[in-house]
């Protein structure tokens, strides 16, 4: 048998026992797809059972022939216009962002005060029940619009929008995540659902504003960004944009879309990152000026810290930081805690009943106590002048008032155990019934609150041995639940810090942190990681398992491969994309296009579609490359907006052309990621994460003989086919 | 020809026209290195120009036999072993970086306090001359002891230390330049600098202090860290250890090392950074305490934030933001400059004489005015009662109190123009000449010195039209001058933050940062990177060249290639670890111990050396990887500290040994990093950046005939041979 055959048939097909035989050849030639050997070595089931209908994105460049043309000939404009339309973008993402921020909090604030204004009229004139059903009602009304927009509008709002965008970051881009209608009830049903008074944060919808930018890149001006590595860039700044527009924290937007979002990252990005979260400062400090003045109603009194505990000079030692010590395990075990129930979405109603007490005013405070408007921390409810109710304070709020009243500090005793207690056993389930309702909410002030609550409640038990304030405890408890659950360091230091501007603490929620995230992590995964679990959506971690490297990438290739020859028939094409769901395929040149059978390259379906509705076929088997250059530019291949391609059922080719042959040459990549196929599997898991690969080709390692090439199993690595 | 040969040949040299011709194969399989053809292509001129004599690093893992023996039998006790371990030397880095921070603040601050002191006095009695004499003297001393230390005993410690972490980072092992006398010399000569009152930073040796920890990594016990890849975390850990201790930020210690240094990151080493920084930071601030009660001197006073400018509420709007943006722009050309200036280093000393002017002391301060001892902000110097020298406030203090003068709001005209004019021309000249000399230093301070004099002799001229005070202008200016010189943006917001506890300047800050950069970049290169190059460091960017589009693979390997057959001749390899310098050789299985040539895959030259000292060799061509994996353990070809390695010289050989064959199969790593020939360059170098690599194997694409492997050049790639 000669070399060259035997090569052909081990391009299609490796099976250790494939020896003799050239039968298989012939078959081949005629129609690769239908190679008839399969691998037969048990490792793929290993790793190839877990198979989703989800499209995964490609963040290669395919450097194929039209790409290198028009690579060639951009002028300066063109790479000018480039980078000028890239950092339009980022600046657009930054005001739209920092206006959809400053709109959702001037209508929460609004909502929610035109509502408590209400009831204390109606209480001051003891009409209690008129008050409860005004509240309730209210809230029920808030609630089911939020719902309704949710389910009648676009169910995949629900929930916090953060776990998708990881996801779409990762590689994967499930259907209408990121859609344009899914951003509409994002923005409008966090409003009212935070209105409702639901323990609901802002900021995933706010994720969502800014990464939705990418819908919008469908006209033809904006070829250049007609890709997934320049949408990837601008949903990257989107999701830095969000957090710092919901938490008026700029720097650590940028640290949260490094940390937690991002599978990839490069200086150039943090740079550009930092220039979006800075416009969204700039955008809500303008506002809140302008704000400060009382024209926007409620809102615009916090100013650009939220919640700003920035106080005399701390003192701790010893037994402080023991007591934070012990604040950081228990936090650490309810943060996992809580990622586990809401894992489960346990759905127990607690019944929050009586418990209605008023207590004395203090009488060594500056404000009015009970308040006479509904901003203050001492709310009368139904107590006599001189009393106020502490549940009332921190129930009757909108939750960012709740947590300043939890970490304001100096006044000890303005909320009882007891209250605490009930406030943060309340809060603690409520938080995880409501993110498993359908209205899109956040994890953020869920988890603040919550842990809030629990450190002021220690704080009061710890009062015996430190002497730290319960307001800086609750501060600390704040931390501790955010590590515990959310599992960031770096970006939650920084947001905590622009959260409350207390530099002086930093110590003290740096080592908080540290521990809670220790102790959590021997539990479970952190919250967002489980989500994208249980959603469905395939994750692929940085570091590979340890059973990869026991594998190589042998192991787990699957077959038949499907390839191509460079110049291909056209019906042999049709039926491969027919056939399989595979995206891309390995191109082979053969005699007489090359000196012997080699590989040219990949070929992708999209691309494939594109190239035969252009129907530039030839009836001989001879090279097309320069009608096809001349014909097509690269941007008739860019991707298109989702739906929007060239789908398989669009394809019009006749009976005869099916005969015909195209030459895949131009559309091409000839530059694929490859590995040796004794490459170990965590290797090559590795080399797929780092780079963001969506397909990878497996080379013969044998330099004379039997030849293989394959590719990695689509449940592995090419997510989804 | 039979298929054989010719892939032999192919594997050793590759050449277009070398088709015919079987005279070379003989060569080959007798002494492979001697493969006579060359690559004649002349690409190999564009990117092999560079070579240099500094050895590269190896982050790659060699997963060869021995490795997976290893690794299936690491029970669970050995792996608690490591993760206890790596965790304890993040601890010990942090506690040892800390400590060292306390004592060189202490120091500094002791050395230029008793300085003052003895000054004050001689000045107070009249004695002006010798004052002077003892100034001068004094510093000339602290000065000489500096430059002599560095000149005896570590040359490599001159300068701030932060280029060389960084190419270290990027995979440079440059001689000595982390090694224990320069770290000594480092600590020690940059406290005599800094004393002396030179304008340099003592950010720059701290770094070093971390990274230097790897060289007690010699011990047996330590055999798991005995490689380049947990070094180089050990030493991410270590530079951000460092930047935190020197400016007590932890955060932006983390940031620094993230956005500056490390040119390779994943979420994992974020949080073992962020736990080192935290142990500064707790370090740090328990020694505060400590020292608040006045036991160490004159350190302490000045707390956790460095310079505290938190101030009330800052207002600002169109005119202020107007003012912002053209400190930014000249900022930018300012620091653009300096950076231009450094890399000159310019050799003129601007001598500054005369001009001292008493100042009536303001009426409407708190602190007594002449300062009574050395610490305050009003230096009497030769003024009567009453009045104060500016000047002296600004040149006759410690670094940090200069800073601190600056940056101190509400007293607008405790500085005249002419004295900040002159103080930000002496400060940025005396900055640039004072980093050329051979005494340890670091750029951050002169640089916030600098900018501090600009911005706030900016902010007088903008009186007009800004209402800002002059102290925030300080700051901004000292942002604008560091967004200059650094680009750096994150780190550099937050550093600035945790500086001076204010963060409601952080948009302005954002703001200035980003024209600055921008502006910057339009002339040079950050100046680390300006030091890099200088120093003649290799630097691998992480993005690719444009030319390297136009090229493939192919185009720059050079020949001819060195390989070894699975089982070699002593005598072989000898000759070509004699005669060559490169560190990787690819090894090729030939019949009978395969069917077929392949790629067993890549041998290091320190492994080979280890192999060749244990002297398992056998008369005859047969496998003997049983015995080897028997004698041999992994750790014994663990990376050894520089210059304990076995040396070529270490063998001794005989005579009859030489025509004896050695089995290289236990020490190949068999999952060498591989691209097809036909890989664009480009694509290629953001591979080999990405995954960290010394050497990346080409192959063919061929899959039949004519089949070449090769290695790219050493001077692109492998970056030293």
């Amino acid at each position: 048998m000669d070399v060259e055959n035997r090569t052909n048939r081990g391009l299609h097909t490796f099976n250790e026992e494939d020896e003799g035989g050239g039968d298989i050849e012939n078959d081949a030639k005629e129609l690769p797809l239908l190679g008839k050997r399969r691998n037969t070595t048990s490792q793929i089931a290993i790793v190839g059972a877990n198979v989703c209908p989800i499209e995964s994105l490609d963040y290669e460049i395919a450097e194929n022939e039209l790409f290198k043309q028009d690579w060639r000939s951009r002028n300066k404009v063109q790479i000018f216009q480039y980078i000028v339309l890239k950092w339009a973008f980022a600046l657009i993402i930054g005001l739209l962002t920092g206006l959809v921020g400053v709109f959702s909090n001037i209508a929460v604030e609004n909502i929610s005060g035109f509502q408590m204004l209400l009831i204390y009229d109606l209480m001051r004139k003891h009409q209690y029940y008129t008050a409860f059903a005004v509240y309730a009602g209210c809230n029920i009304v808030l609630a089911a619009a939020a719902a309704a927009l949710c389910a009648f509008i676009a169910p995949e709002a629900a929930g916090s929008g953060i776990p998708e965008v990881k996801a779409y970051l990762n590689g994967i881009d499930a259907h209408s995540i990121l859609a344009p209608s899914t951003l509409f009830v994002k923005i409008f049903g966090s409003i009212l659902g935070v209105s409702a008074g639901f323990v609901v944060g802002k900021e995933g919808p706010m994720v969502h504003t800014g990464g939705s930018r990418k819908y919008h890149l469908t006209w033809t001006w904006l070829r250049y960004f007609k890709n997934d590595r320049d949408r990837r860039d601008l949903i990257t700044c989107g999701a830095a944009a969000g957090v710092a527009a919901a938490f008026r924290a700029p720097v650590g937007g940028v640290l949260f879309a490094l940390e937690e979002v991002a599978s990839w990252w490069r200086s150039a990005l943090l740079w550009r990152t930092f220039f979006t979260t800075a416009v969204v400062a700039m955008v809500l400090r303008a506002f809140m000026e302008f704000c400060a003045t009382g024209k926007c109603g409620l809102f615009g009194q916090g100013g650009l810290i939220m919640y700003d505990v920035s106080s005399e000079k701390v003192q701790y030692s010893g037994p402080e930081v023991l007591a934070v010590i012990i604040l950081g395990i228990i936090g650490g075990i309810f943060g996992a805690l809580y990622n586990y129930l809401v894992d489960k979405v346990l759905r127990t109603y607690s019944i929050i009943n009586g418990y209605v007490t008023c207590i004395p005013c203090p009488t060594d405070i500056a404000v009015s106590c009970p308040n006479t408007d509904e901003t203050g921390n001492y709310k009368s409810f139904q107590c006599p002048p001189g009393y106020y109710n502490d549940i009332a304070s921190l129930f009757l709020s909108t939750n960012d008032d709740a947590i300043r009243n939890l970490f304001s500090a100096s006044i000890e005793k303005e909320f009882r155990i007891s209250t605490l207690a009930l406030f943060f056993s309340a809060v603690y389930c409520l938080g995880i019934i409501t993110y498993g309702i359908a209205i899109p909410s956040g994890l953020f002030i869920p988890v603040i609150l919550a842990g809030a609550g629990y450190g002021r409640l220690l704080g009061r038990l710890f009062r015996p041995i430190s002497k730290l304030d319960t307001g800086l405890f609750a501060l600390l408890g704040a931390a501790s639940f955010l590590g515990g659950t959310m599992r960031m360091t770096v970006s939650m230091c920084v947001i905590l810090l622009e959260l409350t501007n207390d530099l002086l603490l930093l110590p003290l929620v740096m080592l908080v942190l540290l521990i809670s995230k220790t102790v959590a992590d021997n539990f479970n995964k952190g919250v967002y990681d489980q989500i994208v679990k249980l959603k469905g959506l395939p994750y692929m971690e940085a570091h590979a398992e340890p059973y990869m490297r026991t594998l190589v990438a042998r192991d787990v290739i699957s077959g038949p491969l499907v390839t191509f020859l460079g110049i291909e028939k056209v019906g042999n094409i049709l039926h491969a994309l027919r056939t399989t769901g595979h995206n891309g395929f390995p191109v082979i040149d053969e005699p007489p296009f090359s000196d012997a059978p080699e590989l040219c390259g990949l070929v992708l379906r999209s691309h494939l579609l594109v190239l035969l509705k252009g129907k530039i076929f030839s009836k001989e088997r001879v090279p097309a490359g320069q009608e096809i250059l001349r014909r097509f530019a690269v941007f008739d291949f860019a991707k298109a907006g989702s739906g929007k391609g060239v789908k398989l059922e669009d394809l019009d080719i006749e009976e005869e052309e099916m005969e015909m042959y195209v030459d895949l040459h131009p559309i091409t990549n000839a530059s694929p990621y490859t590995v040796v196929e004794t490459m170990s599997l965590a290797k090559a898991a590795i080399l797929f994460r780092q780079l963001g690969l969506r397909h990878m080709c497996v080379v013969p390692k044998s330099l004379g003989v039997r030849h293989t090439l394959s590719q990695l199993p689509s449940s592995l690595f090419d997510v989804c086919g």
